[in-house]
């Protein structure tokens, strides 16, 4: 153990103090175990509509966990005590469709007419996997989960347009069933695959050339699993070029105080957020 | 249309009626729509203890919906008034592994230590298919769904071993997640496929040459999907070479008083049988 690594924060209050603190800056994959992450988008009011009918409209890749007042730094239903503009490790700021800066606080951007999104993540997903007693390969090879772009086009909506980005899980073709079975409880983190097998039909020309994280080996036992990511908002946000945008930095999540176990229902947000 | 040809009967009890007349000797598929239909086992006692142990070991292929008490032949459990000796179409007698006689009753044959088993078919999990605009191919081909014996041995039980038999239906690389999420609602008929997409590691070396049904048109950007099937049992019969049993014949199923819809939920039947 190096005695200068930071220590790793264990609840969510935790993990959101020492982000607000600044003590955490790195990636949150197995922080706060048992609680869900999120995306985070933030738009000014005016694309928000727009947005939100492009989440709407895409559940699969945009799940949306919370959406914020205009101008209301508080994501009350999955966090009320917590400030998105504060509480993640790291964040991106756009300008018309650019990353032009990757700061650990966006405190000194706010605007009262900002609206925060917070989408849902497949780590919910990947602990039931694990719990269920399959494998998640990109854990098992302790690299990112590969993300492809593929060629299928998002319902648009207003300014918000794209194609759907999906993340990569191999299986036998027994565990491709309990894969199904197991993440279609979870619709609010992306829920079922959205294709089994055939990448070439998505577009998929090389599986080990990931767009986006690591590639895997996929044995000649198993077929290649799809599903919708997180990620397809950073690529319709691109695609859109709006003014200005801030999200999450990749793989430095929103840690919410909602348990992983209570969107295994599909039916923990009842109503629209 | 022919006038000789027999009216369909359509209630339960319209089609047991019929069978029990000898007015019905036809496949039962399309009868009674909504109603639950069930493959037929009758074994003596002294055998049915392990046949119900076998069940129980393996209830993809062999879904346990009712089991009569010694001697009584009503399934009083799925249909209090009918009687398993005479209402279904046709039926077949076994000795010692083979088929000796294909008689429209067996009230003849009866004894009081003769056991019926009811098992799950898969009508009810076809019907919810087409019901969520998937197709059936074999019933697009207006054929019998192609079954193949597999090299995956079931559990044994005493005398009771074999192969399990599959029916295979294809579908696109998303359909298959969608029937995956629609069947697997429908445990007591098959439930969730048991493998999708690589037909080899099943000991199954040309799809187009099925063991039992017809062979249907799989296209190059469909996964065949494959299900355990009730003739699962059939093939055990065979193996097994029990001096005595009589079971439906093929396509001539007993039909229920059970709805295909309440055998959605998974927990129609909440203990044993």
């Amino acid at each position: 153990m190096n005695s200068d690594a930071p220590t790793r924060p264990g609840t969510p209050e935790d993990v959101r103090g020492a982000c607000r603190l600044g003590t955490w800056t790195d990636h949150t994959a197995g922080l706060a175990p048992g609680f869900a992450q999120a995306n985070l988008v933030i738009l000014p009011a005016d694309q928000a509509a727009d947005f939100r009918e492009f989440c709407e409209r895409n559940p699969k890749p945009c799940p949306l966990l919370d959406v914020t007042a205009p101008g209301d730094p508080v994501p009350s239903r999955i966090a009320p005590s917590a400030d998105i503009r504060s509480d993640l490790p790291r964040f991106r700021v756009w300008e018309h469709g650019k990353v032009i800066d990757e700061p650990t606080d966006v405190t000194g951007l706010w605007r009262e007419d900002l609206v925060g999104f917070l989408i849902g993540c497949s780590f919910t997903f990947e602990a039931a996997l694990l719990n269920e007693g399959l494998e998640v390969r990109h854990q098992a090879c302790e690299t990112n989960v590969p993300m492809y772009r593929t060629s299928v086009e998002c319902d648009p909506a207003g300014v918000f347009r794209g194609n759907l980005v999906v993340s990569m899980r191999p299986y036998g073709p027994a565990d491709v069933v309990r894969a199904v079975e197991i993440t279609s409880r979870f619709p609010e983190v992306h829920g079922s695959p959205v294709h089994v097998g055939l990448p070439g039909l998505l577009g998929i020309e090389d599986l080990d050339r990931p767009d986006y994280g690591d590639a895997v080996p996929v044995d000649k036992n198993e077929l290649p699993v799809f599903w919708a990511c997180g990620v397809t908002p950073q690529a319709v946000l691109e695609e859109a070029a709006v003014p200005f945008a801030i999200t999450h930095a990749p793989g430095c999540m929103f840690v919410s105080d909602v348990r992983d176990e209570d969107l295994g229902s599909g039916g923990f947000f009842s109503s629209d957020v």
